[in-house]
């Protein structure tokens, strides 16, 4: 992939010249891994004004930083951020940029005089929002691992089994199809569901339990997010009623996803669904969020996001509504927003699901 | 725990008072937990002269927070720094550190004026070297889940199985005796043994390989970590001598272990003997690392390492003879410095095991 890492590159070149910048240094990690495709745990980057750059990592990634990134020159060293800034001051100019919003205090102090050090803010988070043809192709990969993978455990569902279980099936039914889960899986039955954030535990699923399962698969370090809930046994009054809430704000949020939008007027339409049928105050997170190389990146449907959508975005619409001390449902897509639809990368049915 | 929390943020209080500090902020979420149990994503906390402190956390977590530190006063809010960096201010006070080490530059620029913010540097990280009981015992539970697994795998390795397989069966015997592994699990057979941290590909183990095995269980955040080599089939000579070597290397290495001793010193010692044998430019890696709530932490075993060790001290020694388009041999123990001797915390033998 050298050409997607190149045109990266030059786009990330286009906005130093827009901040005015010489040159930047890139110290987060996966920002390095978005611009030049190196997936080393150690590594910083300087990209220049012309989109031409130059990476430095230490003596265990030797091999591994010249098959990754071989159009990159690497330098093998250890305090490779001071050596490529040292570098940078070098080449002269007078503006470079650095990774605040995530550059410890410390190593920002280590830098050397000689150019006036800048913020680069969101610079190349906001990059990786629209994403390439390759990018969605592996989200789409993940996704449809993540599909197949809920698609191994449904019919192992029964009452008896418990979370721990099912979070293993899951997890080892994702390994089978991608790298494996992306994130820590999320299996909350009962009244576990009212945690939107609930671990695994040996609680075993009963008769008249919600099970809300969040789980995803990485493929090529791209992230697939996705969440059902069903119902073991039997579904009570309750449950069908607020199952149905979310599943019309979710169907609803995914209908409004357009390019131009603001990411919080998604989030209004699918939460007014919600307001109206009289469980505003059950759902206490944001509507979803973009997913690429981490789990949970720019851009942001919350009420407070200043993001704004456009096409080549991936975001997920995941409204839940989470009854404390009852249960809780969530109904959770990757969908990707184009110029003319949404596509949606996971596809596994969201009417519910009763299994015995 | 409780009790153990109390007495870690005790230990803190007594390095605030000796910096001079009336207060700190604590940001780095792995120091988070050590000081009080909290296990989430996102917090902060705030320190006092006196040990008591304050959390922060938002919303997702506000059950969780009371159950696993339920003796810390907690706030749910966004912008948890900024909140309770505000309280410290209102308490008055001249001087509070800050995590510079991490805290990237962005927030720091967000701490309200009104106390003199100083740089704690590696404050914490440094009370963590030394475990406590409740500590040493998850690490040694974690160690023992870490010999158990391989003892599953060992039987199953034959010509024709993959590296990715045995990886695999590797993560399952953990996950099945552990809260799972603690880092990517290595497989690397034949000439890929020569890349310290190959990772696992489909390629078969075959006659005539050496296998490296670097893994490890996870107990309550606690890692083991620990590396065997095995031969397939049969052993060549070239083989069995950097086998003997490294083997040699590894016992004179934890033998040598002793509290007051300098991290560098273990390291020559057990590097002399790579070099002795020839094959001193062929270990390019540090002897070791501790081992705690995470994989690679203070002290550091290492020819620039200026760490000390201590009684309670747990370490990894692990050299390695690693030569290119040949193959490679590490040895790795965790083990823990104590008073009058050296605790081997990972048992599995480190003879040569040839298997068919």
């Amino acid at each position: 992939m050298p050409a997607e890492h190149e045109s990266r590159r030059l786009r990330m070149a286009g906005a130093l010249a827009t901040a005015d910048l010489d040159s930047a240094l890139v110290t987060d990690l996966v920002n390095v891994r978005y611009l030049t495709g190196f997936t080393g745990s150690s590594a910083v980057l300087a990209v220049k004004h012309d989109g031409s750059a130059e990476i430095a990592t230490d003596s265990r990634y030797a091999l591994q930083v010249r098959e990754e990134c071989a159009d990159v020159p690497a330098h093998i060293t250890r305090g490779g951020l001071r050596f490529l800034a040292e570098r940078m001051v070098a080449a002269g100019g007078d503006a470079a940029g650095f990774e605040d919003l995530s550059l410890p205090v410390a190593s920002w102090r280590g830098l050397p005089a000689g150019l006036d050090w800048r913020p680069l803010g969101p610079m190349v988070t906001h990059l990786r929002m629209t994403k390439d043809a390759s990018e969605l192709d592996l989200l789409r990969a993940a996704c449809g691992a993540s599909d197949a993978a809920l698609g191994v455990v449904l019919p192992r569902l029964r009452p008896g089994v418990t979370e721990r279980e099912v979070a293993r099936w899951l997890d080892d039914a994702l390994r089978d199809r991608s790298e494996g889960p992306g994130f820590v899986t999320i299996v909350a039955a009962g009244i576990n569901g009212a945690i939107p954030h609930h671990q695994p535990t040996d609680r075993p699923l009963v008769d008249g339990d919600l099970v809300t399962m969040d789980f995803g698969a990485r493929v090529g370090g791209y992230h697939a997010d996705m969440t059902r809930t069903v119902a073991i046994g039997r579904a009570a009054d309750w449950q069908c009623e607020i199952y149905e809430v979310v599943q019309a704000a979710q169907s609803k949020g995914v209908a409004a996803l357009a390019p131009g939008l603001a990411a919080s007027e998604i989030d209004a339409v699918s939460r007014a669904v919600i307001a109206e049928a009289g469980y505003g105050e059950y759902f206490g997170h944001g509507l979803g969020h973009g997913v690429g190389l981490q789990i949970h990146e720019a851009p942001f449907l919350g009420a407070t996001s200043a993001d704004k959508l456009s096409a080549s975005v991936p975001v997920t619409v995941e409204p839940g509504v989470y009854l404390p001390e009852q249960g809780g449902v969530r109904i959770e897509d990757t969908v990707v927003v184009h110029a003319d639809h949404v596509e949606c990368l996971t596809t596994t049915t969201r009417d519910l699901l009763v299994v015995s």
